[in-house]
């Protein structure tokens, strides 16, 4: 175990009211001696958060160290919907789901500290992952001189049986089905919910139906499509089938009809920023319409250059936030750009849900680009000459015939 | 019209044997008093290519002009694996069936022109699309001093009438279904078929399913999901469920796999290098379901690196390809960049196609880089300390500490 | 020649009172029959612009249709030190003197053009270079519908004889200086000089001296180095030797002070956008100094993910000036980014200038990022903790050494 | 300190035969009670190398175990050069000179290390800098299993007084100059040398003139320039003034160019890999000459396409340099793109050296894209048509004005 700072006085603890996070609530008491202070907040996760209340103060903390937020329409809005106006994928194909609210619990963590006077934070995350650096990152960003306790980097407490020993001796509950291993860990929000570990450690070996929890089966889904119309303004989502609708008011809807269509898994292996390989499970169900939706109103309202810009810099923007660097100024200048980009987004795309898919089928804007004068086979268009089109080409051939020229006579002199 | 050059004195005719080239064929006889020489390429488009002969004679071509030959193979080894080694998409979604096969024509149309000595190219393609920019940037890349005749460009067949008039006086023959104005057009390959215009021109508007060619409609495919497992070496497909397969016979395989699933169809708005938008209906149902095995197979052999830096340069890969850019140093820059990164993509990976989609549900390489002992959530792997993990998070965190102080400072002076 | 479209009325010629625009002015009148509105600009060419009004009163243009503007401050505040926030380097080297200028022209001419009711616009520029494609797209994000004339595109006037014969049948007065054939062209305004033509045609012959206008011989320039120390706010200069000063004041500072030691000549070979390679001579020398000035404060002030990305996008940026595209989508998204980036970035930073160099020898700031106690070689600097390298460097190894170890298996199967 | 791997039996040092490196020696030794192997490696630093087999034999290394090579051309073809090919410039202005010497040190101990059969190596580079990051990484990635021994970060020789008296109870000479603090620390190899610490450390300070040792004062150099002619062959320099030279030789006769007139000096303020900004001197005579007749030859002979490229990756692919990644996929994928484009970069360039400066002033090739028929004023070049640069304009403009027509409709809705 590394050495343990005794000067800290108090401490902030992203607390969830489970076994894990209650072992170190505990575990700070004992080791560090110092007051904890436990957040506890509602992203979506779908818990009830009253328990962790009743087990915080079970576990001695004191009423006024208990702080318990809704964080829900926060989350969607400043976080969620800002991210999907990038069309944001890290590796191609994973939504972000997990990474996008390590920075919003730090922050909120961080506005405590500073509230109760706390001089440490603390966090559940293991050694080996991602969300470790992003809280940590985060947490430094926004107070570069906190202390940071990570428990599952100092303890000893290396197996399953020495928690449970630890628990039993703090007369810490333990709920029966968390006695045995978990066959797999799981984090969730509003946006997803995702999986690793145990009988998922084998990429080779496809994901048992019972590690979903976010969608039914696409097998099992309605044999009829489900059409939604989701309507932007700005670049965000504000309305479903024409009713308007708060940032997570309107996720949970879509997340209720990615559930009963099945959509949004994804079954990856993924390259950590600590290093290694890593095999997960996401659902991202309302995530995923989202993301189709999204692409769909650009397509008519977001101009070429304007575009290709940002699809060039989403790979780099989604790394950010993916690694942690939520509360970094690249990750702001970028914002600023993609935010930039979606003044005009606005309109109502249509969609089919059906088995698994989210297809486009229509989309409408008072903002379109797309003119059908334009891209109509008749001449006619007043924009529009054929014969611009030879010097267009011409000019653009230029380079490419001087280059063909000079490998002729490049090779003219090799030959002779 | 503009100038006729009279100078030219044999073309060769990038010719399908359908109405519009044959129309061209017989246009550019009679405008430019030139010999033509077809060439009809199989890429897989579907039809039988003894007809073009047969047209083409009837058209007055000498049998020695008439050149058809099954590029298939080529097609799909030197074009559709390349590019799919870069998991290339334009505009996050389209798999570039029509850029791709542009490039591959052009060139052969150069070899013939050497071959019979023609002093000019000409194609179908019109003034509004990028398929004139593929074509003549091909040409002129290939072949520097050839005279490019784009006949929609020049003609004054501006109406659907007029190309009919001119076909009867000319004695070419119309199909009856060629009478009235098609309701879309079609462009086809081995890769996909894609299809645009008059039905498709709102965009607001689901493509009616008669549009489909190569899929069958999700809602119509197996209610029992078919499995089939990939198996690439470096970075191309080389057997499907253990079967070695030519690049060509693969691909017509996955073709058949997908459209038996409905898998592959796209409802896209795009933005066409010539500067406007269209929209466009994609079929691409092998292409799709090897998009994501190759993905899959590069999840676990390559490194994060090395797949950050593909995924950044994707979209202008893509862009390249789109714009017609195939043969230009940059696209051959970015292709070996792409290529040294595939050396270790070999493996196999495992599908679940199911109504309109295709799931990676398992995969497996002697060369994979996912390592279980590094992530398991055990200690005692011999590569990772968690302790190293806080110095990574500190470092890493070092500037943003940095900057955070420097704020605060900045904020104090404003407020003083 | 095209064809003249005689509807247009009324068109603004952006006139500088030289003879080639003032052929261009009667060519207008005398071929479109329409009024023409002369529009002159002072950017700091270093021209005195009343000969322009007189000659335009000479060649029949009312005086209500005379615009004179002097546009230095709003040239140097709009233009120049937005572009200077992003270090903009065209191929790495040329400092966009002449680019950066043809957006401010062309909205000015728009302007007008609305003000009087003209349906077109005019400018000066020759069917071979950029300034045409910078005018023109400029003009076009402006306003639509302009119509647009390009003389030197349209007319027959393609020899120097022609050309005279025209102004002297136009009774258009011709300066002695003017008769025989320039050697080279120059284009100038308060950012720099630039030559190209004739004279500096051959690209393996060095820019005879006389070509230089803004800077003299750094051969000539004082032995004693001059010390500088120039003030930084939010990015833009704002202060010489303490002294503030306004956008255009300072940069004309500037500039004598790197006449006076020879600074900013650049002698370049450049792709231009209409697709051939040209050699140019250019001379910046207050935006030299400015240039290294402004990366020495930022060296400073600005974060190492906040540099980095502004490194990584110049090329773009500085190519859409290049290229025409100032007033495009892309342009202002990643304008955007840029100034985001520089509100810390204030301080001051001292160069010395000598034979032809610009040194930074050293910068301070409010905001530095610099912190002299985390550098310093001896430890007890509370936030840097040697032995957190250990680990950082572990994690960031990590992925390279199961590289290495899956390549030393693949090289045992292969030698088995 | 850290705790002491007592199993290490043989351990590859990087020894110079200074003080600091013979510490470590003997500290090894009395620590880890483990045999020294000593590498000392000519990089052109300009020191002699027997000293250091003298110094290391009187530490008590055997002489079998004492490694002596000269490594300066592999030095500069291997290392140098392919860095050079693609104009790589750290924050752009530093050449890389420190960091383009580590992998290759690297390298030669892990070769050594696996020819004594040892099991460890070791540096002495400090724990605040970047080349601890880039000796180790390279380790790992060539040798994945290697243990890495760093005493700046392990041991508590934490000052120069305890570091002195390590030194005297060890009987290690010291020479008189190194008793007292130096004023600031050095690295030199062929490409470079470059200095820190102490005197350096206020970066409002300029840098003391006696800290420079590889160039005189630009005042101090000649009044009249020399000219120099560099020939390159495929990216590479190859020859001075038409002689042909190794590439060790050429760097040389290019540093005692720069070195006689005072180029290649540069206070700069950087951003270390390891998160924390640091103030260097660096002095690259030979390699500045190089970076900008490089550029000049690439000026002629490379495509827009390709030079654009190029630039646009260059930052990163200096970063990654800088930050030790040389031998990583990413960098091998850049490196294979890079050496692509360099193919026909071959010619001469001729600059004008003077007084700090080194300015292109001419450049030929065989290869040469530049085309004086295109570029020149007079109409009737084949390649060239005037009109097409009408529609070159109109359909590069066609986005722009379908948005400011949008825009407008836009406007007017709100104003409604």
């Amino acid at each position: 175990m590394s050495q343990v700072d005794k000067a800290i006085k108090r401490v902030v603890l992203a607390y969830s009211g489970g076994l894990d996070t209650s072992i170190i609530l505990k575990w700070l008491q004992t080791t560090y001696g110092c007051e904890v202070v436990t957040f506890t907040a509602d992203l979506g996760q779908g818990e009830e958060l009253e328990p962790a209340r009743k087990k915080a103060e079970l576990l001695g903390i004191k009423p006024e160290n208990i702080y318990i937020e809704d964080l829900r329409e926060e989350f969607v809005r400043d976080y969620v919907f800002p991210m999907f106006r990038a069309n944001a994928q890290y590796e191609g194909l994973y939504l972000l789901g997990t990474s996008i609210a390590r920075p919003l619990i730090a922050k909120k963590q961080i506005e405590i500290a500073r509230k109760v006077g706390a001089d440490a934070v603390s966090h559940g995350s293991t050694g080996k992952g991602n969300d470790q650096v992003r809280y940590e990152l985060s947490y430094y960003a926004l107070e570069p001189d906190i202390k940071v306790i990570a428990p599952w980097r100092e303890w000893d407490l290396t197996s399953r049986t020495a928690l449970l020993d630890f628990a039993e001796k703090n007369q810490i509950p333990i709920a029966k089905d968390k006695r045995g291993d978990a066959p797999f860990s799981v984090d969730a929000n509003l946006l997803h919910a995702s999986s690793e570990g145990k009988v998922l450690e084998d990429p080779a070996v496809e994901v048992p139906d019972y590690v979903y929890s976010r969608t039914i089966d696409p097998e099992d889904a309605p044999d009829i499509p489900t059409i939604v119309t989701v309507g932007f303004e700005k670049g965000d989502a504000v309305s479903i089938d024409g009713q308007a609708m708060s940032p997570a008011t309107l996720l949970a809807k879509l997340n209720d009809l990615g559930r009963a269509n099945g959509i949004g898994r994804l079954d990856l292996v993924e390259n950590r920023f600590v290093g290694m390989k890593s095999r997960g499970m996401y659902e991202t169900p309302g995530g995923t319409i989202l993301y189709f939706a999204h692409r769909g109103i650009e397509s008519i309202t977001l101009d070429r250059g304007a575009a290709h810009l940002k699809d060039e810099l989403m790979p780099k923007y989604a790394e950010l936030i993916y690694n942690g660097f939520w509360f970094s100024p690249e990750r702001e200048m970028l914002q600023v750009l993609i935010d930039k980009s979606q003044e005009h987004v606005t309109g109502t795309v249509r969609l089919k849900l059906y088995k698994g898919s989210a297809w486009v089928i229509g989309r409408e804007s008072p903002n379109s680009l797309y003119d059908q004068d334009l891209v109509t086979f008749e001449e006619g268009a007043v924009a529009y000459d054929h014969r611009d089109a030879a010097g267009f080409i011409k000019l653009n051939a230029l380079r490419l015939r001087t280059l063909a020229k000079r490998d002729r006579r490049a090779k003219g002199r090799t030959q002779t």
